[in-house]
């Protein structure tokens, strides 16, 4: 269940605005509430010692029972409702981004509580660099001539390979593997189980071997991830054959997805989970791809291409917009009729050809 | 290979039988077989001192050449052979339950048998609270105010985040990850690999930060998983937005699931590898999800709803039932041929009606 | 980016390719290059410190402005060049495979110089049998009964459950689960997150529980891993229910992919990412998977069948050749046309066969 924070730990509402980073955000305080803000919900579930926020209008019904200590709304609802001259409302011209800056200083202040320093069972390369401020949770590993910069932190049982590099004000969850050589900007959050660096998937046939033997390709590339980047649980990135897997700045990758080897990613490009992108594809800038589609391999998406959930994309996409792949489910006795259609498609457009010839 | 015990730690039947938790199940016991059971295989490959079971009578032609000492059978199916007066064998009303109750005999025996209590390389809160015989493997972190409930056994490299609850007699396999605050219930079993509580991918856009790029929006919400419920390897489970991702009792997932934030899962529904079911989809009871099936986000699965293996199901279903959306594959050059059709069915259709008012 | 060895480091060409594993390869240097080799790179980006290769006759072009040390080259092409007399070059007819040796030469260089032994944080049981020359990183956990074959290396994290077996030369990268007993060959390559031998998802319904009640099928098989194989990042290869899962030598599995129980996999077959292979499914030798494919349960696939990826195979393919199963995607708009025609496939048959009947 949501944690509230303690009562004595609680902001007052003012000193939690000035104190989240609402960068360019404007936004006025209309009545403190007289109680601290533990937390935030949603307008059905804030308590009395909740913020809450307006963002979708056609919520707006639930104002009235909202029993929040404060709301966040625009200037044209509140001006639509009748909340009383003393409801404290933070009137802010984008609700949900108010929301989502207020969310994360609740999540900084719990991070901030965690144990700091570098815990004593973290086994650290003499040659390793690590900057000022950084945390290191227990059982890490960091390799030799590994980089961690300043203010990072790192959960327990994380792998730094020789040589990688983590910037500055990063967050590795547990069990997160970062392979040798990888190259991870500054804000980067990955979550646990996240593997880059990995090798990619390349292999030669190798007919000395025997008969469909394969030899190794070694995989002698890097990977290089842009800044403010956030890498979901589980999610894989492969290191490149001869050059590097890049992913730019601002992506937001989801769970389980997986990013091949010399894969290329646009800068703010965001996938939903589950998501699979074949080796040497290039993705441009600002596209969203839905969870559990899968790109082919060397094909080029342009920017502000946006793949629905579900689709496979197997040729350039070079025109913004919405692309779509996933057909219709059905109840199975009529999928069965339809299936069996499908197969047979060929010779159904051959028969209304013979039935065109016939009319004409 | 399955692993045989060793003879003298092998139980006499009637023993294995009184001890395993047959609880409910009616059975009788005809001809204690002279060699103690070892293990349990397969009508065709159990050894002479393994049990076997016939749970689909097709193949009670095998029970003839079955060298187990001894077999599982029902009564109906024992009175179809001529196995002779002396022939050891259970009869039961389920035989499959019986067997599937006798193989947890056999793994609970394996486990009872690994080392018990705490690793001294655990690293272990003074805040954390630790119930009576917890086993805790090597290198497990252990954040403040986690609470292991009695019986539980940890496997090496478990990391439980600060004021998560694992409960009664659970089993968490090697390099499991619980996020901070995450709930779990009694008798739960994780594997290796799975990741609970991470966050789920929420993002508002931030015209202040650059066009296209992303407000992180913190995830403050739980996950609750309830009582007998197992999650396989590599599953991820996220964490709540606000509220809390719910998990009912006896769900049963499996491998390299994806279930995205907000979710709920019904009791005793079962998903099979590789599913993705995104954000805020309400999921009934009793449901069975094939294997690599995708379900969009904020729709609706009735109870007693069945997916079909590969299905992409993107609105509600109300109606229990099978619900199927995989069409068909084929020999390459075939499939281009009706792949081609598939991109301009709408153009066929319109044809179609052209040739049905010439006909007209 | 990738990493070139230091100058003193790297060898002459003679002798990188004298102790390259070039076994079965004929070759022929002509004119030793002054510089040392470095690295490797491709046509366009290899520096005058680093080797490069020729391997698709249309890159041709791109020979002249190559400023690599060497070049490797089929005696065809380089007849059809004109590179001068002093240019060094390695002519072998099969220049992707040279590639792919060299590269290997280059990574196996590079784990020469990682830690050798075993890391005194490691924790082993003294049961155990660990072979010469092994190298155990910080935070390995080595259960009873468990081998680790001369001159195989674990990274970080890793955990060798009880009685589990890994053979020669194996590499397993940072933080590899393997459960009790599951076996592997000789030179195996794991990748991290991998988790071998987790249970197979099997349960029986269980009516004394309540309705929809499941009991579990403990898994009591094994895996049994052949020699030469490699394991992508996160990939799941679950044990069998009685016997084993079975992958044969010399196959090669990309990342997240994931083995249910019971499956057999083929020599030399190769899966890319994100396939799901569902239980007690037998697949050939020398197939290929294309990424994100799925297969059904209780199904075969001969020897040398090739799935296009994204293809979902339901059922036996007994005839070698190439299957596919991914319809088109398109705009989105033209998408909802053709989806919507694909739900009344049925129906549009029924009417072209009235169509039909009328112009007879």
């Amino acid at each position: 269940m949501p944690v509230l924070l303690a009562p004595e730990q609680a902001p007052h509402l003012a000193d939690l605005l000035r104190t989240a980073n609402t960068v360019g955000l404007d936004y006025q305080l209309h009545n403190e509430p007289t109680s601290r803000i533990r937390g935030i919900g949603s307008l059905l579930c804030a308590g009395p010692e909740e913020i809450s926020f307006l963002s979708n209008p056609r919520l707006k019904d639930q104002v009235a029972q909202c029993r929040a200590a404060a709301i966040i709304i625009t200037q044209d609802v509140l001006d639509q409702l009748d909340l009383g001259p003393s409801r404290p409302v933070v009137v802010c011209s984008q609700p949900y981004l108010m929301y989502a800056l207020i969310a994360q200083w609740f999540d900084q202040h719990r991070l901030s509580l965690l144990p700091a320093g570098i815990h004593p069972s973290a086994v650290i390369d003499p040659g390793a660099v690590i900057g000022d401020g950084v945390c290191i949770g227990p059982n890490c590993v960091i390799g030799a001539g590994a980089q961690i910069g300043a203010g990072s932190r790192l959960g327990p049982g994380c792998f730094i390979g020789q040589g990688a590099v983590l910037g500055k004000q990063g967050l590795l969850h547990a069990n997160v593997t970062l392979y040798h050589g990888v190259s991870v900007g500054d804000r980067v959050i990955v979550h646990s189980g996240a593997v880059l660096g990995a090798d990619g998937f390349g292999f030669a046939p190798d007919p000395f071997k025997g008969q469909g033997a394969w030899a190794k390709i070694a995989q002698l590339g890097g990977v290089i991830i842009g800044n403010d980047v956030e890498i979901g649980a589980n999610t894989t990135i492969d290191r490149g054959a001869l050059d590097d897997t890049v992913i730019g700045n601002g992506v937001k990758l989801d769970n389980q997805i997986m990013i091949a080897h010399n894969v290329r990613v646009g800068d703010n490009t965001a996938m939903a989970a589950c998501v699979g992108v074949a080796g040497s594809t290039t993705i441009g800038r600002r596209c969203t791809i839905g969870g559990a589609s899968m790109l082919s391999g060397h094909i080029t998406l342009a920017d502000d291409v946006h793949v629905s959930g579900g689709t496979a994309i197997t040729s350039d996409v070079l025109v913004p917009g919405r692309y779509t792949g996933v057909y219709p489910y059905a109840e199975h006795g009529q999928w069965q009729k339809n299936a069996a259609v499908v197969s047979q498609l060929s010779q159904l457009r051959r028969r209304v050809r013979a039935c065109e010839k016939n009319n004409s």
